[in-house]
Order: structure tokens, then sequence, then C-alpha cells
């Protein structure tokens, strides 16, 4: 059975998802990452729960993961096409995010 | 204790919320709704939710409630200003997701 949405932004607001789905998203949008500078840049989350994300957005046809096959592994996230579509709605995201900081003075932290 | 980000896009997410936050804040961005005309365009949100949603909407200072203290009662509901500086992020996820159900056929209805 095909869900039936009734508004638009209720479709994106299920594919992007919670805070951490978009959070990577966001991150991948400036480029490639191994799964190590991933997690550095968002000391929030558990390794697991990273993991975990990775494979949903996969499965969504959000994120590839590309593996070299090589020892030691090295592996990379990238957007896919579909994925890159999203770029408006993360930097919206993000463009918002900021100016509320500046307006509220919580602080956001540059990890790296 | 300030929760520190560590991403601007964390905390918007954080505001935004889940899926009913969005699609009330994406509504009310169209103008003033009345409770009534709220939940006949969210037919899939329950009246528990809904209600609870906007409580949390207005004690975040993004919704504003306009109750005119007649009989019978009439109530609105409007974007404060602080809630119309969401309106780039509520069109992206506007614009998106109309994009995706035109590319994957998911139907999106308008209740109304």
């Amino acid at each position: 059975m095909t869900k039936r949405y009734h508004c638009p932004v209720e479709l994106t607001v299920d594919v992007v998802g919670g805070k951490w789905r978009a959070v990577i998203l966001a991150h991948l949008k400036e480029g490639m990452h191994r799964y190590g500078e991933l997690r550095r840049r968002m000391p929030g989350i558990s390794e697991k729960m990273l993991t975990q994300r990775l494979r949903e957005l996969e499965a969504d046809g959000l994120v590839a993961r590309d593996d070299r096959a090589t020892v030691p592994p090295h592996v990379e996230y990238r957007l896919t096409a579909e994925g890159a579509s999203l770029a408006p709605v993360l930097q919206a995201l993000y463009d918002w995010g900021q100016e509320r900081a500046a307006r509220t003075g919580v602080p956001v932290g540059d990890p790296a």
C-alpha cells in the first residue's frame, strides 16, 4: 500500500527524517566523507546510531557508500543525485539555524 | 544548562521538530487559520496531537493564538515574526516534497 500524504511538507519530513539524517546529509552536501570524518563532525551521535542512519539513507537512495576494497579499508560516503537534490532544503535548514543561534545566543560549535 | 549544538542544521531540526510541527507551520505560513481549518487540512493528525503541537509551537514563540473571547468562541492561529522567519525553510520543504512526489508517483492530495 502506498502511503498517501496530504501536504508535500509531510513527505519531505518523512524522507529527511529526524535530526541525525538531516545533519548527516548536510555534511555530505559539502563533499565525500569517510566514516571517521563523519564521527568527528558529529560528536553527539553514538557509533551505533550513525551506522544505522547511514544504512537507512543508503537504502532510501540518498547516500552512496563507496568501498574501495583496500587493506586497510577505505570507505567513503557521498550523496546520490537524489540526495543532492535536497541541497536547497539542507541550505535553508543551515541558514536558519545560524540566524537563530545568533539571535538567541545558543552556541553552535565547530567540532573540527 | 544551555544545549550545545555542533551544526546549525541540528538546531533547526530541534526547533521545527517532527512531521506535524513542520506541516502546521507550513499551513500557517499561508495565513491565519482557525482550529477547525487546520484539522481539515491535516486529516492524518489526531485532535489531541494537533492541540499538543499547537501548544508547543506557542510555547516556543513560533505561533500566536488569538482568542477574540466571543460567543461562540473564535480562536485563530498565526505565525509570530520568529515563526515567519522560517518561511524559506518551509518553502524548501514544500518544493522538494512536490518534486519528489512527481518523481516517485507518491500521491499528495489536497484535502480541501
